[in-house]
């Protein structure tokens, strides 16, 4: 019997930029002939059916006139095309099209798009660099900072994925314009549950000027793009410190996540997890860890925005039960929950930031919602 | 317009140690329970339809005894496995079995298992620890070092997947008993090719001592073992530091993977690899690299083992040529191949272990193969 040691120890820089701006092509193009990605000539744009024709191809075309090899994939718009799948489909296209490991993926859209692109990235050749053109106020939450990506199974959301880093992003609000009211919405959601998780400061600039997103102000545009990637930039930098804290960012999404599947992804994210916030505090109300009047104060503000704060009358709530079971936040068997303790503040439980909850508490809440 | 800066620097300690004797199945348990691999309770243990009843169902009723909740998931043997959609089918597998982000993945196994589980693993709830149970020679030789994972598409081999590193690799030379001929020999052929990249002594060795492989002399095949795990690693090591080197490992796969893709997978991986051993010294006499003798030793030393030296018959040489294309050393569409210096040193060209080659100078070599 022998035993053979494998040092495998290396400083890995992840870092990256994320510029916010309007109409951020021309600065795309510019960062990848000055060689910001290293030397590469070969390019997949994956885009979705949506933002296909204002930005997709447009970008595309852009690489080509520089002469770049540029090939353009777009997926059906919609939380549908976060599959296996379509991952396998746009793999096959992109190999067919003969782009092999010396490409860079440049993912141009929502999370959706975002999320699929990047673990695309992260897996096709064992791994090409990618960058996210967010064009969605939602992604510009969501997905630029923390590096998940992942597509979804009949099973459970987001369970098959990985952690891949994108080497910049472009949060292009000038985008949002082109967005349907209700995207705006739904992109609302995770700002509030921000605000909600880690600044109250922020928290009352929305009870404030929230309105006037839907007005594309800049200033007010510029500085909640600004303010979603600070709040989820602290934790996830801190995750690496402190153990656990990193699941704040699934405020809401216990039941969010639970709602989208059983409502078949006929809901939106952020719709979905306006519902889980809410959801989450008056759980947390019942356990007494926040006040009925800060529980107030964001239900408030989700109407404001004209979020849904009720489950939809279509869903089966015993089919939201089941599917909570799928949460990655369970742990053997048992739900956990992450709560808020105010606004701009969460609960932490002898150092761990989830906390186990029974059924039957969480289904009384669900049943009166 | 404004920037934002995500830091992202962090030191990353993937070490993990080989351990190499017989009957290893009670040392992998007692390390589990010793908590190497940290407190988890849960496993899924992924083997093939040929090695469960020998060692995937013991190890996971082993588990069960010991009190811990494991789950035995059996894939079709043979490379035909190794596809995205085995990947989904163990993955939707392992959910509906109740597995979440909070198991770790036993792969039971040689190469095909241990690719895709560690493909599995490194997807599963964004990824999951795993460890291999090596029950091959070409596995020991090839799978447990390096940390590449992957599957096949129609498309092409090993292009979808990631680097992942396992916990622990066990070795249990006691398997390779159980082993038919072929597969040992199939083995070998990696074996013979590490010997080719960086140790001379090791190929005497092998000259003198290869056939008391097939008579399950444990001193060598343990130290058939170390050495295949020895100079794998150094190559891996040195990489982090020398861009490029750890394309030596190609040796012979450039032909070799397309043979085997070619053929339809009716070779195995050694055999494909023996004859893609010769195409690449072949060449490389054609170019003035490597002399007529050394060709002639390494040929020798393939068929004393009994591997293939020339393409079969009912393989078509203009598909092979086609399937170079879908190599992962194309660079701008040129084929690129590694070349022996000598037994046991690589060519490499200012600073460059790959070099471009000609079509027709690589169709020559095919044609009189």
């Amino acid at each position: 019997m022998s035993e053979f040691r494998c040092e495998l120890v290396k400083t890995v820089d992840d870092s990256y930029n994320i510029e916010i701006g309007r109409n951020l092509e021309e600065k795309l193009i510019g960062d990848i002939k000055s060689g910001m990605f290293g030397n590469i000539k070969n390019f997949a744009v994956i885009t979705d059916t949506n933002v296909l024709k204002l930005y997709g191809a447009k970008i595309c075309d852009m690489l080509i006139d520089e002469g770049y090899h540029a090939h353009l994939f777009a997926i059906q718009a919609g939380e549908l095309s976060k599959t296996r799948e379509t991952k396998g489909f746009v793999e096959d296209s992109m190999l067919g099209s003969g782009l092999r490991r010396d490409c860079m993926v440049v993912a141009v859209g929502g999370g959706v798009v975002s999320d699929l692109a990047g673990f695309v990235a992260g897996t096709f050749g064992r791994g090409v660099p990618f960058v996210i053109y967010s064009t969605t106020l939602l992604s510009a939450a969501d997905a630029s900072i923390g590096g998940k990506v992942a597509v979804d199974t009949a099973l459970a959301t987001n369970q098959i994925g990985m952690f891949n880093q994108p080497k910049k992003v472009y949060i292009d609000i000038a985008s949002w314009i082109t967005l349907p009211e209700r995207e705006i919405r739904s992109g609302l959601a995770e700002t509030i549950k921000h605000a909600c998780i880690g600044d109250k400061d922020f928290f009352e600039y929305l009870e404030k000027n929230i309105e006037r997103v839907f007005t594309f102000d800049f200033d007010v545009c510029e500085h909640v793009a600004e303010c979603n990637c600070k709040i989820k930039y602290n934790v996830v930098m801190r995750d690496e410190r402190e153990q656990d804290l990193r699941s704040v960012l699934n405020l809401g999404h216990s039941v969010g996540r639970a709602l989208e599947t059983a409502s078949g992804y006929m809901m939106l994210h952020g719709e979905a997890v306006a519902i889980g916030l809410v959801a989450q505090m008056r759980l947390g109300e019942r356990y007494g860890y926040i006040s009925h009047e800060n529980v107030q104060r964001v239900e408030d503000l989700l109407k404001k925005v004209g979020l849904p704060t009720r489950i939809p009358e279509n869903v089966r709530k015993e089919l939201i039960i089941d599917k909570l079971y799928t949460d990655k936040k369970v742990r053997n068997g048992k739900l956990r929950f992450v709560f808020q303790k105010e606004i701009g503040a969460m609960m932490c439980f002898d150092g761990c930031y989830t906390k186990e909850v029974e059924e039957n508490e969480v289904a009384a809440v669900i049943t009166q919602l």
